[in-house]
């Protein structure tokens, strides 16, 4: 079944995924070797394209026929990819995507720089759409992305870190990217602000559901389905949802031993079993996937009003697929 | 004479410089404590407000009456801001406008995100603007901005820079920002597109002049005025003018001395003050004095076609202002 949804996801978007490589690949050509060379180390790793295609679709599902929702959507991807290159490098992490991070192959400064290029590189599409929402709308992104960034570095290794603070993280540093490319997607249709209002609930649903799966499969997945080891999260000192739960409920013995495993930066696999068992023992495993849940559903409530169609089928299952996927 | 042009020109914009700082205060308000005190630090450290002065003059100059100038001038000192907060980070310098710089008060990574905000900030202003021709000059700012630092950087240490590459690296890292300032104040105004272009290319010579005098005054210049040390480039191992064009007229002995200079990262006071009697002896202080000086006459020429007044005075005086500036 899980297999199935990311199939006929990729299916379904056959032709969309070619044209936005396509497209992703034309913008970047005629740009400096080095720039070119650091921005397709991530972008052509194998990215999911989710925000494209959360734009592209949002756009059709408002009706949308100006033929440019291929390249707008490429805004996106570059965005994130933007955000990608400057977050690995602010939490100096080693891996992306089961490859070295782009500041491993090049300097720090030369992936924060390239990073600064993508992030006008979306702006310059962006601009190109004439419609100073969308401008509005990416601001906003970007705004909010350094905050949540720069907050939840603040507050790495805090241990009363609390389930509204982490929410609030979660919703700068991930839910605003995926909202603002569904609700870009309306404003390029220029749909009603009601269905503008509408796919930007959903997206913001979407993508609290998809970190809070991020947020699970580093305590449930494998280094091989993930391309990194898991338990990234506490070698870090980020508290996240199974973790904030279990800590709440623990007894004071375990919650002890819990903190005391957070302070340790190298966790190594057997302390890291135990404290997995742990997240399962006080609930926080299960409460993140029920709250996960809770968005996807609310997600797909969104989409009521809009008629029966490909592109209502692929939302619904793209929100779906959010928390059932194992990358 | 020097102090006379400095001072008149603050006499003349008191009160725009008031404005100025109440809207760039204003703006900050609103956000997380930690990015407003790491943004503050450099934005209220004695800047001089050149950028936004270009474009409320550029504007005004252009019969602009609609009000917002001194609103939507922020953006250029917002976006200046976020590019020299990546710049120090990416140059790892010790200090800015003689106050340790911000990435030895915080961490890098709280820099560059801060960088980043400042940058969305910039953007959201320019949404307000309604005009996507201001935001397309502000995407490709950012972009030859990243792109001019990165080929920056990948140039270091290159003793066979030619003049072509340094001016291709300085109208990036320097001119395009001013000249999208004064730009951009024409397009506010909704000028002719014979009075934008002439603004463009005004700003674009200005700024050119002003990154010559800049890479002069590294040289002649003292401690007490720059507020770091002389000598940075050579430090550094950027190659600029003064130095590129005394190089391809030095005799081979003082040619190979020279680049013994630059190879070394610490250069003491006594072979700096020798190293700049090189370059006054084989021209290159007057070559870029001349060079810079031809650009400022050559902005002044654009502004031919515009009525005499205030604001066409106060472009004048900035751009002689470029040269004459001793900080």
């Amino acid at each position: 079944m899980k297999k199935d949804l990311k199939h006929r996801i990729i299916e379904m978007t056959k032709e969309d995924l070619e044209k936005i490589e396509m497209a992703l690949l034309n913008h970047l050509n005629p740009n400096l070797e080095l720039v070119r060379e650091i921005a397709s180390h991530l972008l052509f790793s194998g990215g999911k394209r989710l925000r494209p295609l959360l734009m592209i679709h949002s756009a059709r599902l408002c009706n949308y026929t100006g033929g440019f929702e291929i390249e707008f959507s490429t805004i996106f991807e570059y965005l994130h990819a933007a955000t990608l290159l400057h977050d690995d490098v602010v939490d100096k992490a080693d891996t992306r995507r089961g490859k070295k991070a782009a500041h491993i192959h090049w300097s720090a400064p030369k992936v924060v720089l390239t990073g600064d290029f993508l992030l006008a590189l979306s702006l310059d599409i962006a601009a190109r759409t004439r419609q100073p929402e969308i401008i509005s709308v990416i601001a906003g992104i970007t705004r909010d992305m350094s905050q949540g960034e720069i907050n939840q570095l603040e507050k790495k290794g805090k241990l009363d870190l609390t389930e509204g603070e982490y929410l609030d993280i979660i919703e700068k540093k991930t839910a605003v990217l995926i909202q603002g490319a569904c609700q870009s997607g309306a404003i390029l249709a220029e749909a009603s602000m009601e269905k503008q209002d509408a796919l930007k609930q959903y997206g913001f649903h979407t993508g609290m559901a998809f970190q809070m799966a991020d947020d699970l499969l580093d305590y449930t997945s494998t280094k091989e389905a993930l391309g990194k080891t898991p338990g990234a999260d506490i070698r870090e000192g980020k508290l996240t949802l199974p973790l904030i739960h279990s800590l709440d409920n623990a007894s004071p013995k375990d919650r002890t031993w819990m903190e005391s495993i957070i302070a340790d930066n190298e966790v190594s696999p057997e302390p890291f079993e135990l404290f997995k068992e742990k997240l399962v023992k006080y609930g926080g495993i299960e409460y993140t996937r029920k709250y996960a849940q809770d968005h996807v559903e609310k997600a797909i409530q969104c989409l009521d009003r809009f008629e029966e169609g490909p592109s209502k089928e692929l939302l619904c299952m793209i929100a779906g697929y959010s928390i059932e996927r194992k990358v």
